[in-house]
């Protein structure tokens, strides 16, 4: 394979995004200095990363925010980022303690437009009572950005941050709400589609609300995701990807809206790589899943499912695979990576 | 005064950043939460931030680094993420632990050329011992960003994070080297005369061979920080800004090469007022100045030099500001911002 040039597919999320990140970056890296302080690093390539100090585990994420356009209907960039920022902690299990910021924006950017963004960042922030410590402003010339990228860090505290490394046999895979509902309306904004399917809204929100769930069940959690970039079929193949197991999701199970059905059917998009920003993907053991998906509907996911499990391959081909099974009862391999979406979040 | 639309000087670091920071995000944030753990963050707005873990300062900073040309005598856009990261620790008296990395590259960017730029930021990162931890990786649509964004997170540990809100009457400002050097080489490429002056070259360097110096008269230094943006003018500035003090510094000491001086000079331009990246400034207590600048010395820094000093002012209009002794006995107010140079970190 030549390899020249920079790719949407690349930023996609998908096998792709793994391949460059991992032949020009991780591999640079020697084992040694892939985590610090005992701590969860560029091995695990989780949601987050993490350092031990005194038995704490500090978490730290972070992210560039490069959504295409600005605003859409749910949300912003603004508040694209510090949601984005918050749920990657959650889904490590850590509770957000301070961010900091590092915005870019092109030369003749609306300073009301900045503002706007920035008050959505903010108010998240203050609404979860979460600090902001420190960032960056810089400021490029015009025509060498369209329009603006934010990199928000996000710094939480945890008992035990979820690696995504633990899964099981038998374990239940769990998301919390309708799939897909951030990329179908991000995708509409760029095909000029917006006017026609009105019904579509991002799904961006934080998840700090869960938190308390998932703490009290931390001892039963093998993995956590929230499939943003690639959709479910990315967050579940990154799980499996070169463990002895398959996970099996039944498609009739997975929840997602009519709307957001209809516009991707008309477009040939599967929902499952398309992304979410306001949903998380659990794996837990068997035995209390079920409760553990009925606490997340009490805390306001009422749409928190049950859509698969983790299981022996029935085919030696399956091992390290996902299967879906479909609404009339077949199978079928689901693979990541099928929809390069540029700009997505 | 009004203000519809960003530019650059903006994003040049001096007082027109700092306006738009202080009024578009810090005056977001409600006092309680421009800090978290009793550690250091917004109000400061130092070179990086703090939380206090059982006693422990972690020290964070994240900055973006968008510099024009992405190569240049002395370096690219990834050992001056590296460098720069790091020294933002190191004038903060921490010692670097971990980085992440968040890339933002334009499609059809080259694989070789990020390759390239990765390897440098990745080598400074193994050569000091500094683990990678994780990061993000983004590609945006060809003609939406020219070529790449890396913004570096750098997370350190130190005993007593030092805060440049401690100036007082006697302090003596030393800097560690020659001033001026990366902002003249970027400038030149930037006007494409990097063939006319081809003795110009980058200082960006790490300066963690400094940090044993710091560690050792951490009880005398009240401020310590890399003149990057808005250079040394910049700096003190920002240190004495709203102080009962006067900072007073003699240009004839201060360190700058000929070959740097007459470039600029040629142009018009203060080299007081151009960016270092391999370059730390310091207030430290008059007892111990001499023997500080000797110890950097003897790390490598030969032309560490005492440069000027804090003092009451003499005439209250002075009050706060930086009064700059010319090379003929003359006295002038040295303002910061009178350069807003783009891109040149």
């Amino acid at each position: 394979m030549t390899m020249d040039r920079i790719t949407i597919a690349h930023g996609a999320g998908g096998e792709d995004s793994w391949f460059i990140v991992k032949k020009l970056i991780v591999d640079r890296i020697p084992r040694s200095l892939r985590r610090a302080l005992s701590g969860i690093g560029l091995e695990e390539l989780d949601d987050g990363a993490s350092i031990a100090v005194d038995g704490k585990h500090i978490v730290f994420t972070t992210d560039s925010f490069t959504v295409n356009p600005l605003f859409f209907p749910g949300g912003n960039i603004g508040s694209l980022a510090a949601s984005g920022t918050i749920n990657d902690l959650v889904v490590m299990a850590a509770k957000p303690i301070a961010f900091m910021d590092s915005i870019v924006v092109e030369e003749g950017f609306s300073v009301d437009q900045l503002r706007e963004i920035i008050n959505s960042y903010t108010s998240i922030l203050v609404k979860y009572n979460i600090a902001l410590i420190g960032g960056d402003f810089k400021v490029m010339p015009k025509g060498s950005l369209d329009k603006i990228v934010i990199t928000s860090v996000g710094i939480g505290l945890s008992r035990k941050p979820i690696v995504d490394n633990k899964l099981s046999s038998g374990d239940k895979i769990v998301i919390t709400g309708p799939i897909a509902e951030h990329g179908s309306v991000i995708l509409a904004a760029q095909l000029g589609m917006l006017d026609e399917v009105k019904e579509l809204k991002s799904d961006s929100k934080p998840l700090i609300h869960i938190l308390p769930v998932i703490e009290k069940y931390i001892d039963y959690i093998d993995a956590a995701r929230d499939p943003t970039r690639g959709g479910l079929a990315a967050t579940l193949n990154e799980w499996i990807h070169g463990s002895n197991y398959t996970i099996v999701v039944d498609r009739s199970l997975i929840p997602i809206r009519d709307e957001v059905r209809f516009f991707l059917d008309s477009l040939g998009i599967d929902p499952l790589q398309v992304a979410s920003e306001g949903v998380a993907v659990f794996a837990i053991k068997n035995d209390v899943a079920e409760e553990f998906t009925e606490e997340l509907k009490k805390v306001g996911e009422v749409h928190a499912s049950i859509i698969g499990e983790v299981t022996e391959p029935s085919d030696s081909i399956l091992r390290g695979k996902v299967v879906l099974k479909t609404e009339v009862g077949g199978k079928m391999i689901l693979r990541a990576s099928s929809l390069n979406l540029p700009r997505i979040c």
